[in-house]
């Protein structure tokens, strides 16, 4: 990445915001961004900023923004999944999965820069800052910075789980696959709306089953590499079955999305389970046919969340019930924090704060 | 097949009841049985009588059976998901997932016989047969014949639609892919559970299109085999595009399960659309990962129905709001019947005739 | 209500658009709104133009207004929900349920007028004229004048059933109480949503329920005067449970919110029925308690609709599926047309063509 | 009631079990009972042996009982929703629903006494006793004790909440109205499956309340007597506005059902909101209309739980996730029990140990 002087962006319309950005995290889609692989899939209009884990201060905003909501100064997390407010999914609610979408940091610029336009006000949800009552594990962390992440990393598998969440309750079990920047708060949230469903953390290091412990896993699996696990599933699948009592899991939230964890991921599902995949690592699934229609599996695809989600995970933040880990770089740090993400060397989150 | 002379059965406790069947449908089912595909995965008693698809009239019935429900000489349907009554599938309404399953005709003897015998009344759903007023294609069939192919069949097929109904409605559109046994019962549910959604039968071969559309399919599309279609899916994904006002097929129902059934079905999918797979002749579905997580999709097993299901196609059959295309044989030409299916040549369902 | 003669109206922000008028619905609701009945209830701005009902042509466009989606010229129909864009109802896609409110024709200056101010784009549902297809028991109705109505009269009840849809198919029964202005279209989504079930109306007009029958009612019921059902509520009863075999009916609609018509809905319905209110007659309703939990009664209000099920209704209107029964009167007229609402004499739905 | 020394029972067919029963819980059911209040609601064969909430231990087996489920000498609780087995309600998974019950203790002898018939092994969940890890707060209770009145009172709140538990979440309220015998479980519960929602106790009593927070609720409101509540309804409304940042209650259970509950129950619900009725103190429900219908209420009645609830909340009592508040009578006490129950002056449950 090449950090630019560009002059301060003003306003083009008079719904649009102009924010000045406190803080943005550094995501896997980032790396994929930055390595083409989604040039087939996704529209992108390069080169670009990017940056879509944006929180800041309003700096300047536009005459028809009605005053009630938003002011100059206000405190807000940029929602990310700008559509198009007029087809069916944004109409629904669901503006992250408009056909006509304009993500920030992807398609338009994003926050890895001090300013940044917000193309209307209602991709804006603002913060209470008096309310700086965020805990976080590293300590006194500025709140904008805890939300940052929030707005993807913590947002992603919040939806992943809500979605699914009528499976979960007394006598059931829920794993979380990958305890990365979406597995750390997929665990928590695993917690939170598993209505105490038994939480199992499966990751291919100690240290990060560690993590998982400290925020509330009750259990942790170690899984291992490719060539090996498909070679020795049955340990997994017996593992699994003993912690749930011999049904094997509810519920699995796969945060990687590579060919073996989903493997695994299908090996230790309940009877009825469903598999719900965030993570992008793979090209492709393979799902073993009969086994898929004989109990019923779901596997279903989550994207992002949409704007009344961000509101609830940060009212989660905002009263204490979140934990955050957060490694901070400034902007001219961000290639070092890229290398880091790269080589899967980053606890919890990256944010970069301009 | 063998056909062989054997003792009438007796009851052996006091909650079973002897059924002398009627009609009995052939499934591909059976085939997967006798070929040995399944020796893996399902536990299974050799040798048996198969024959999972059964109406007949009560022969015999135990003293414990409470006669408010059932008596002798009354016409019945049997329930063929045999479970344990105690488990959570089993207490949740869905025997036909008890992981202690029994299953007349696969695990324990079943309907390509004289009589048999059901190990609980509870596993009888009672015909009124007062009410001959079943419409058939094929004229004067017999009640009985008409509702045995529906304890599968007609009842599988039935289950996947009422999973995904409420993605269905005015605007949104449903494909089923290949029009058979469990396809021409699937295309008239679409109607019937569609709330106004376009109908989409896809087949390889004209003549089953043909008769989609006389059982109110809205569009057919021809797909082609298996090495064909993966050469060029769009155009089968523009014409789906077309048909949809370019939005895609909100739910596919799929009857076949091959590779290249479910590789089209994938293609031609709206964003937030579902996929149900009730046919196994694949062995594994493979998934592109990225368009499954971006778009949201769902990929569900559906497995045969459960008793309240039974009833509602009863209802409907009993109701005329089924059309039944049925070829009749004698026990003693099953094994003629078993070839027929084998080489897709059967239009409809096929039952045995003791 | 008072005709003037006032200037055209001008935009006054670049979201904005004119509509000038081409039919607007007269409803129960402005009478309510006449009648002070609401004066508690819904905040006010008086005097106002009333009308919410309305489906016109673009007459001028504000300039951030995207091309893509609405240009001068096209024909629109008006959703009358307008919310803040911003609340977590309108977040969620149901902006008619917004706490800040400001609904045309009733908070602001609606549609018995020549040409109205809409506040936003996003209030626009466009119509495909081109596709002048909708079919009308009164012969050659404009299609604006047809679609005016959906947009309340024939939103209401959509919404209302589209809420217990899972409750009803094969087997299952639902009942319309009151075939006036929603009820008309209350027994037609019946069927189509209602997925085979029995479709019962009631009424306590012979015309009425004549009316039911040729838009598909399978059976009809009279019910009487509120003095004389509550001396009878038994006869109703019986009826209902001969027409659903002994069951009750599973979900009544109740399109008049009477004292007598809640009472009477009440006493036939099924155990786990749902009785869903649209109707705003009465003052209060009175259920008796131990019948409500002992068969886990479900009472629900519902309000209005939101903007994809209006575009739902739309498509149903374009297919040819929705029969319309309409009064058109002249601005000038509306008076007359207020006074024959009022005393019960309009047949389906009056709209006033300026 | 009359203790009446008579034979022990023996079994009549060979599906029942008798068991001597180690608890049995006393509920305000049993007063409604004796009262003759449901006479004409609900078909009663008196005199029967009272007593609905059962946990006990195998004393025998008939011989159709598989020995894989249970054997002689078992601990057990009683499921008391004894339905027939093949209707509608059953089938479905809801036998507490069937039309044709026959419930123990209230339609046909129950456990108030030292042994009694269960009609049929399914009626019976197995408790695993060596899993004597139930904490209790009054110190060193038998494990059957404490889940006897799951069975009711521990049930009832449970079904409850699950029906509505889609409706929380963060940022979301829940209110238990009551905090008697159901009132406790239903606020513990409320915590469990609330997935961080705020939950808010009400009751008269100040002891009651603080009793709620000793369990976990996170605020308590004091209601007042009827004639009192009804004259000022707005402070309430004001206390439940501040705790929930204006907005309402999203969800309120009413474990007391009194006119005056329910009239301020009604008053403190968000736009959109549940109430769901569980007491049956009250005869008849008020509810105006307009706010009704405006707001979207539902008002929903809850009966019981079903089987797989019961192994729900059993799941919950051994995994020392419920906190129990029992009060232990001898069977010759009995009456002694009744009058502290009828007085209110019974804290948490009272259970009779034959």
């Amino acid at each position: 990445m090449v950090i630019e002087d560009i002059s301060q962006p003003s306003l083009s319309h008079s719904h649009q915001v102009i924010v000045k950005v406190e803080a943005c995290g550094l995501c896997h889609s980032d790396l994929h961004l930055m390595n083409g692989d989604w040039k087939k899939s996704i529209p992108l209009n390069l080169p670009i900023t990017p940056g879509h884990e944006i929180a800041g201060h309003i700096e300047e905003i536009g005459n028809s923004v009605p005053q009630q909501f938003l002011k100059k100064g206000d405190a807000v997390a940029v929602f990310g999944g700008w559509g198009c407010g007029m087809c069916t999914y944004c109409k629904g609610g669901d503006e992250q999965s408009c056909s006509y979408a304009n993500w920030p940091g992807i398609m338009t610029n994003g926050g890895f820069a001090e300013y940044m336009v917000v193309d209307s006000y209602r991709f804006l949800a603002k913060i209470n800052e008096s309310d700086r009552r965020i805990q976080s594990v590293n300590g006194e962390l500025n709140m904008l910075e805890e939300i940052a992440p929030l707005t993807d990393a913590g947002l992603t598998p919040y939806r992943a789980i809500k979605k699914v969440r009528s499976m979960l309750g007394p006598g059931k079990s829920i794993a979380i696959v990958g305890i990365g920047g979406l597995g750390y708060y997929a665990t928590q949230y695993a917690k939170i709306l598993g209505q105490s469903a038994k939480v199992i953390a499966l990751d291919m290091k100690d240290e990060k089953l560690e993590l998982a412990k400290q925020i509330g896993a009750d259990h942790v699996l170690k899984i291992s590499s490719s060539e090996e696990s498909k070679s020795k599933p049955s340990k997994l699948k017996e593992e699994a079955s003993k912690i749930t009592n011999g049904k094997g899991v509810d519920v699995v939230i796969d945060c990687v999305g590579a060919e073996n964890t989903i493997y695994n991921s299908l090996q230790i599902l309940n009877k009825g389970g469903a598999l719900v995949i965030v993570g992008l690592f793979g090209k492709q699934i393979q799902v073993p046919l009969l086994p898929l229609v004989i109990n019923e599996y779901r596997v279903l695809g989550s994207l992002w969340g949409n704007y009344n989600e961000l509101c609830e995970v940060i009212e989660l933040a905002a009263n204490h019930k979140l934990k955050h880990e957060l490694n901070r770089f400034s902007l001219s740090d961000i290639n070092k924090a890229v290398d880091l993400l790269k080589d899967g060397n980053i606890r919890g989150r990256a944010i970069i704060v301009p």
